[in-house]
């Protein structure tokens, strides 16, 4: 017998998930696992629902890119473990990527994370603890709730406004704000949304901000993603008091998501981090004891070598699919699109009353997808109903098919055509 | 004005840390970075801390590995994003790869994880919540600590034996255990110890496991590093009631810790963590999306093709330098070394009663790094005060030189020898 008294120890094998895991919930995940919906056999499937750029293979990162890879792996150099932030040549690159006449960024401000989504994580922990709340976007990519949730830290949403270029009801943002607001998400260009922020716009989030004391957490990953004319502006460049966690990395712009390079910057010309949230994201990315050192070892000449006209071809690629997108859909009666401009994504609102058959954005794409093997997000996915979700990267050819299939789809299900359709059935 | 009241909000920036960075600790890093000594200048360092068998380059991959990695990338098919858990190929491969007479694997069963480190946290992650308690290994690696408290789980520990290979004190580990106890976590081959537990005394531990219903987290990142003539046996493979997380990864054995390839497999014969823990493993990985797609491009390869003979070789070369330094050190007078069966480290004992100046392991290793520029990680760092450990994957001629070194050093300092040397002092 043991030394143990038995009592109340466990009696047989009931192992239970920890709060944690419990609580850590990715809504997109379920929404779509719900959609148990067959696409039509007949008609290939067009999955406008992926923010993965490379999945159609029709965007490739540059040769510089794949080149660096290579030579980072023969010089045999980045085998072994990198400090938990990362080496400090592939710090120092970043720092210099992200370095502008407006913020001048050192190796010591920047971590390197397992990709952006780590690099978010590392910030919510850092700055937010259970009870505290953290304001995200509305409509808004569902990682912040998902990394926040899990922790028992509570989300709080501010509305953007889709009839002024997606910009933040600052009104909105600032009620949402109280006492244990730990934090304040922007995402900027955002997805879903493809918008882009207005220098003048960030400086009145700013106001906000500094208001209140609350600092920002800046999901800048699609940074420089904006189409021909316009102007990305990055929160840390204007910021003149508000301290900021930017987060990006390699994974859009280079067109490499799955490599798992992202990094934060930590912006905060007044010292008011110091040393306190530097020593908290030191300390966490411990945990995982950095990212990929292959990819470190190419960081320098990636982030240097890559010429700026692969990014203008991605970009003006980007730019023609979303206008073609936009005008094939905006010619569509019950639908109307809203042009990015930038990212890789285009919202498009749904008027539910002229398609009466469904009850729900859901109900939409469900029927598109069973009748028309087009599959594009709900709205739901990001907290925003009444819109869908199109990713713009997949091959022109395939997206013009599915605007065309979404226009047959909405012509049959629209309410001014259902009566008639509906005789004429009845007729033949 | 706000439409907040603003009373109770923050009046100036004080940004906080959440109580999870703050508990997240790493105990090697503070002592470490506590020890200000500067090395011998007239001596190189030899550091004999850092438990990275590529950092003196003697050691490196197998030429079938860099060929798989190369191929992966130029593949063109692993820029995008993996499932969160990993391609099933890739999951595939840890499968085979972990499958034997006693195991059979599932492709479903295998979670990849950026690193073992990685794999560590979730496992810990998912099991354990908050007032609950962990028991790990005394001397044991500090990262279960590090994740554990963290997150508020308390750590307990038990017992190792030295005067018995290491072997875990069995009514140690099983006082320990009480109603709160999450899982057990078990290290074979160990760090810091080298040790490779037998089969009976797994059976052993697995009794005790069973008869509280606790699971185990199997840290098996040295699975099969061991020296010719012993045998590595997976908890895994000897289980038939404990539900077992075993964790490890390319790590250590392919010599490519930096690309943080780890992985956890599910073993649970009797279903005792469906679906629930699957679940939250799941969950869990969705935090950060997975591990680098190059590597899960290349793992099948590399696991498939990478010849025993690269094992072998690697092995000889452990066993050859720990042979040399058991026979070093054995002779010196106040130290007294325990020859490992694996891994790629020895515990040494000092016999601090025999070093009179020095109050601590602590002290003993600062001032031999001041005085012979060699460097051994403190038994503190392993919660096992009065040893120290070596790393013995240095190329053979350092690691010879640091032992002659610590000999002239424990010499010099030895009770004995301490009058002599000053009154030899004094006369001259």
């Amino acid at each position: 017998m043991s030394k143990n008294s038995r009592k109340n120890f466990r009696n047989n094998w009931n192992v239970e998930a920890s709060l944690i895991a419990k609580r850590t919930h990715n809504p997109i995940r379920s929404i779509v696992e719900n959609i148990v919906v067959e696409p039509n056999p007949d008609k290939q499937l067009i999955a406008l629902s992926i923010g993965d750029p490379t999945t159609f293979g029709n965007l490739k990162p540059p040769k510089e890119v794949i080149k660096a890879v290579h030579e980072s792996i023969d010089s045999q150099l980045y085998n072994g473990y990198a400090p938990s932030t990362g080496y400090k040549e592939a710090r120092q690159a970043v720092a210099e990527y992200s370095s502008n006449e407006f913020t001048n960024v050192q190796f010591k401000d920047v971590v390197l994370c397992s990709g952006c989504s780590s690099a978010l994580d590392l910030c919510i922990t850092a700055l937010a603890r259970e009870g505290q709340n953290i304001i995200i976007p509305r409509p808004g990519f569902s990682i912040y709730r998902t990394l926040a949730e899990g922790l028992g830290i509570t989300v709080k949403s501010y509305n953007l406004q889709p009839e002024f270029g997606w910009e933040i009801d600052l009104n909105d943002l600032e009620a949402q704000i109280d006492e244990s607001t730990a934090a304040i998400i922007i995402n900027n260009p955002s997805n879903p949304c493809g918008s882009v922020f207005s220098r003048d716009h960030l400086l009145d989030i700013l106001q906000v901000a500094a208001k209140y004391y609350v600092p920002i957490i800046a999901d800048e990953i699609y940074e420089h993603m904006v189409f021909p004319g316009k102007i990305f502006c990055s929160l840390a460049s204007v910021s003149t008091e508000v301290p900021i966690l930017s987060c990006s990395g390699l994974t859009k712009r280079f067109l490499v998501p799955g490599w798992r390079m992202g990094w934060i910057i930590i912006h905060d010309r007044h010292h008011i981090l110091n040393e306190e949230i530097r020593n908290a994201l030191n300390c966490l990315s411990q945990r995982i004891i950095g990212s990929n050192t292959i990819v470190q070892g190419a960081l320098a000449q990636i982030l240097k070598n890559t010429p700026q006209q692969f990014f203008e071809d991605v970009l003006l690629t980007l730019n023609t699919h979303a206008l073609l997108a936009y005008e094939l859909l905006s010619k569509i009666s019950g639908l109307k699109p809203i042009m990015p401009d930038g990212a890789m994504y285009m919202m498009v609102h749904i008027d539910l009353p002229s398609f009466p058959e469904f009850d729900s954005e859901l109900q939409f794409v469900k029927t598109l997808l069973a009748e028309e093997s087009v599959f594009c997000l709900p709205g739901q996915c990001f907290d925003y109903p009444s819109y869908m979700r199109l990713v713009i990267t997949i091959p022109k050819h395939l997206l013009e098919e599915a605007c065309l299939r979404i226009n047959e789809f909405c012509y049959r299900h629209h309410a001014k055509n259902l009566n008639n359709i509906n005789n004429s059935v009845i007729v033949n």
